[in-house]
C-alpha cells in the first residue's frame, strides 16, 4: 500500500512531531482497493446497499441524533441526596471543530431545570436606582441585540487536576464543562442606562436566577456594562431551558457561574452580597489558609481531545493530534505541542475562526514509534499569558485549591499503544 | 415612562433610518415599574413563581427544546405522491444570530433518509484513478482534519420570487433553505492525491449518494481539491441523518445540490455525467430558451427577518430591522437598509464574525412614523458584487427562471403596521 507520505524524506520531525506545513501536505493511505468495480448504481457488479433498494424517512419538524448506538451524550453527575445539583458533562473526546451541539452543552445547576412560563417571567432591575424596572420577554424582543460567539466553562471544571493522583476517566468527564455557543441577546448596559445606575456609589450588581435555588451571583456593574447581555437565544433558537430559557446572563469570559441562568432580577449594590456561591464556593484556598474570592475570567488553557485518556493507538504510524484552547482573556495566540512531557515543543496549527473568549481547535501531526511517549499542550493567549505547568500551578497555588484548575494536561502513551492520564 | 431615547436632538435620521452609532447607544424604555419591591426571594412584599418553590427537572443525556408550544420548528413541505421528495423549510423569522441549530437545518432530499451502517459504508473513490480505493469511516478518523464555518443555500431557495405576484407566506417559508453550521472533515485533496488523479486529462468528478435516489452531481476537480470537505462532523457532533450521516460533501459557497449527503462515491471523468439533477434542474432557462448550466456559486444576497411578512408593528416608534446576507464568493463587506423602496439607503451594521461563505447577520435601527412604508436589504460582498434588485434581476435573466434568485427583498408596511412581501 505504500508508506505514509509524511514519512517520506524532507521533513524534519521533532521527536515525531512534523512541521505544520505537513500537516495537509499528504494522506495516510488507510484505504483499501474496492473489491469488485461498477459503472453505477444497480449496474452489474454491483451489491447496492439495503438503504439504496427502498426510501428512506421521511422530513421532520426538529431534527435529532441517529439512532442510540451511533449517539454522542452527555454525561450526568448528580449528588443523589439532592438530584438537581451536579454536572452534566460534555463528552470531549466525542466531538470535533469548535462548537458545541445545543444538547451537548454542559449543565451545572443547583435544584434543578425550572419550568417557566415567559409570558409570567420579568427580569427586574431594582436596587440603587433611579427607578426600578421590568421587562418581560416581548418587551425585550424590541431592543437591539448583539450575538457573542464564545465558550462558558464552569469554575469547578478540570478540579479532578488537584488531586494527588491522576484521574483516570474519560476528558469529557473530566474537563467536560465547558461549551461554545452563539448567544444573542440585549446588551446589558441599555437595560441598565434605562433603569438609571450609579457606577461610583453602586459599583456591585447582585445577579438571581429564577430557579428553586434562587441561583445568586454578585458582579462587577463595570463588567456588565462592558460586554454583558441579556441572552434570549443560543445558536440561533430560543434558549434551551437547561440552559436558562427565556433569558440568561452572558459575561464573556468569565467563570460559568457568574452567567446566571433563568435570569430575573439584577438588584444594585454598594458590596458584594458574600453568597454562598461566591464564598464556600468558586473561591481558591491559598497555602496560608486565606480564600481568594472573586477570580471571575477564566485562565489560558488547551488539552488534546484526541488521543485522550482511554483511546488506544493500534499501530505505530502517523496520527493527528487534535485539542481546544480558549482564554477568558481573548484569543488565543499560538497553541504548543509536546510529545516528550513538555522537554521539547512544536507549534500546532489554528483551525479558524479564531474568536476572542472563545474555544479554538489547533491540530498537529505526529509519528509514533511504538516508543512510551507523553503528549502535552500549551497555549498562549493574545495577552502573552502561557498556560502553566502543573508543578508551576501547584508552586503558585499551593494544595488547597479545588476551583480554576487551568494548567497543562499529560496523556501518556504506552508501548501497547494505551492512553491514559498522568502527571509528568 | 420617557420618550425612547433615539427619537432625541442629535440624531440625524434617513427616512427614519437611524445612524449606525445610534444603534447600541440608547434603549427604549419598553419596562414597566414593578408593582411590588422586596430585598430577596421569599422576603415579605415578594410572591414568587411557581417554579422557584420546588426542585426542577433534572439532567439529561441530549437536550432538548422547551414545551411545544415554546418550540421554534422546521416546515416540511413534501411531494405527497413521492413522500421522501421535498423539503423542510428553516424558520428564519424565528431565529436570531447567524447559526442554524442542527435540528433546524433545512433539510432536501430526493428519496427520504436512509438509515446507513456506519461499519459498512465506504467512500470509494474510481473511475479514471491511479487506483480505486474504499475509505470507511474508521479509516478516515485517522485523516487530518479541517472546519468550515458556513452556509449552504439550496440553489432552489427563493424560488417563488420568479413569481408574478408576491407570495404571501413567512420568510423561512420562501427563503428559509439555508441553514449555517460548522462542518468538520477531511480536505478531499488529501484522498484525490492517494487515488491518484490526472487535473487535466479528467477534470470532473462524478458524486454519488447513498439514498435510494443515488442522487449524482458532476463537479470539477479543481473545486474539490481547492476547498472541498468530507464532513463528519456538524457543529461538533458526527452528522444528522438528515444531513447527510455519515459522511457529507462540502464545496463551501456552492448550491447545497452539490454539496451531496451520505457520499458513497467520487467518480473521476473526463466529461460531465449530464445527471437528472443538472440538466432539468438547478439550471437557468434564459429568455432566449436556451439554458445555463454549472451556476453552482451562490450569488451575493441578503433579507430582513425581522420585521418581515407576517408580523405586525404594533405602535409608532422606533424598531430594530435584522437580517441575514451572505455570498458564495466571500465575505459580505457590506449591507445597506432602505425604508422607502430603495430610493435612500443607509449602511447597517455587521454582527461579527464576519466569515467567508457564512451568513452575516446584520441590525439597524428604524423609527417607524405610522406612514406606509417598504423595508429592504441590499448586500455587498468583498469582490464588490453587489445584490440585484428584482427588475434588474428579471431584466437580465428573463421570466423562465426558476433557480438561483437573489433579488432584493421587500416588506411592506402599512398604515396599521401589518407587513407582507410586496414587489416595488
Amino acid at each position: 500500500m505504500g508508506a505514509p507520505r509524511f514519512d517520506g524524506p524532507g521533513f524534519r520531525t521533532l521527536n515525531g512531531l512534523l512541521p505544520r506545513r505537513a500537516l495537509l501536505r499528504g494522506g495516510l493511505l488507510l484505504a483499501s482497493a474496492p473489491a469488485a468495480l461498477a459503472q453505477g448504481p444497480g449496474e452489474a457488479g454491483e451489491d447496492l446497499p439495503p438503504w439504496m433498494r427502498s426510501p428512506g424517512a421521511g422530513f421532520s419538524v426538529y431534527g435529532q441524533p441517529g439512532p442510540q448506538a451511533q449517539r454522542v451524550l452527555r454525561r450526568p453527575g448528580a449528588n443523589r441526596a439532592a438530584p438537581g445539583n451536579g454536572v452534566a458533562w460534555t463528552p470531549l473526546e466525542q466531538l470535533e471543530g469548535f462548537l458545541t451541539p445545543s444538547g451537548l452543552h454542559f449543565e451545572r445547576h443547583h435544584n434543578g431545570v425550572p419550568a417557566i412560563d415567559p409570558a409570567v417571567h420579568t427580569l427586574r432591575i431594582d436596587g440603587a436606582v433611579r427607578r426600578p424596572l421590568d421587562w418581560r420577554l416581548a418587551d425585550l424582543l424590541r431592543y437591539p441585540q448583539r450575538s457573542h460567539l464564545g465558550f462558558i466553562e464552569c469554575g469547578g471544571n478540570s478540579n479532578a487536576g488537584w488531586n494527588e493522583e491522576p484521574i483516570q476517566r474519560p476528558v469529557g468527564s473530566f474537563h467536560g464543562l465547558i461549551s461554545t455557543s452563539e448567544w444573542t441577546g440585549v446588551p446589558l448596559r441599555l437595560l441598565l442606562d434605562e433603569a438609571g445606575v450609579d457606577a461610583q456609589a453602586t459599583p456591585w450588581v447582585i445577579a438571581e436566577g429564577a430557579d428553586a435555588f434562587a441561583m445568586q451571583a454578585s458582579l462587577p456593574l463595570a463588567k456588565l456594562r462592558a460586554d454583558g447581555l441579556l441572552a434570549l437565544w443560543q445558536n440561533g433558537e430560543p434558549i434551551r431551558p437547561e440552559q436558562g430559557y427565556p433569558m440568561r446572563l452572558i459575561l464573556p469570559g468569565w467563570e460559568g457561574v457568574t452567567q446566571v441562568k433563568w435570569l430575573r432580577r439584577l438588584t444594585l449594590s454598594a458590596e458584594p452580597l458574600m453568597a454562598r456561591n461566591e464564598t464556600s464556593k468558586y473561591t481558591e484556598l491559598q497555602p496560608d489558609g486565606r480564600a481568594r474570592q472573586f477570580t471571575w475570567a477564566i485562565g489560558v488553557k488547551s488539552l488534546l481531545t484526541t488521543p485522550s485518556h482511554g483511546q488506544r493507538l493500534d499501530a505505530r504510524g502517523t496520527y493527528q493530534l487534535s485539542g481546544l484552547a480558549w482564554s477568558g482573556a481573548g484569543r488565543i495566540r499560538k497553541v504548543e505541542v509536546s510529545a516528550d512531557g513538555g522537554r521539547r515543543w512544536a507549534e500546532a496549527a489554528l483551525d479558524g475562526p479564531v474568536l476572542p473568549r472563545c474555544t479554538t481547535r489547533f491540530r498537529a501531526a505526529w509519528r509514533w514509534d511504538g516508543q512510551p511517549a507523553v503528549l502535552q499542550s500549551r497555549a498562549t493567549d493574545e495577552t502573552g499569558a502561557v498556560q502553566p505547568s502543573r508543578a508551576a500551578l501547584l508552586a503558585a497555588r499551593g494544595r488547597n485549591g479545588y476551583f480554576h484548575y487551568h494548567a497543562i494536561v499529560s496523556w501518556g502513551v504506552d508501548e501497547e499503544g494505551a492512553v491514559r492520564h498522568v502527571y509528568v
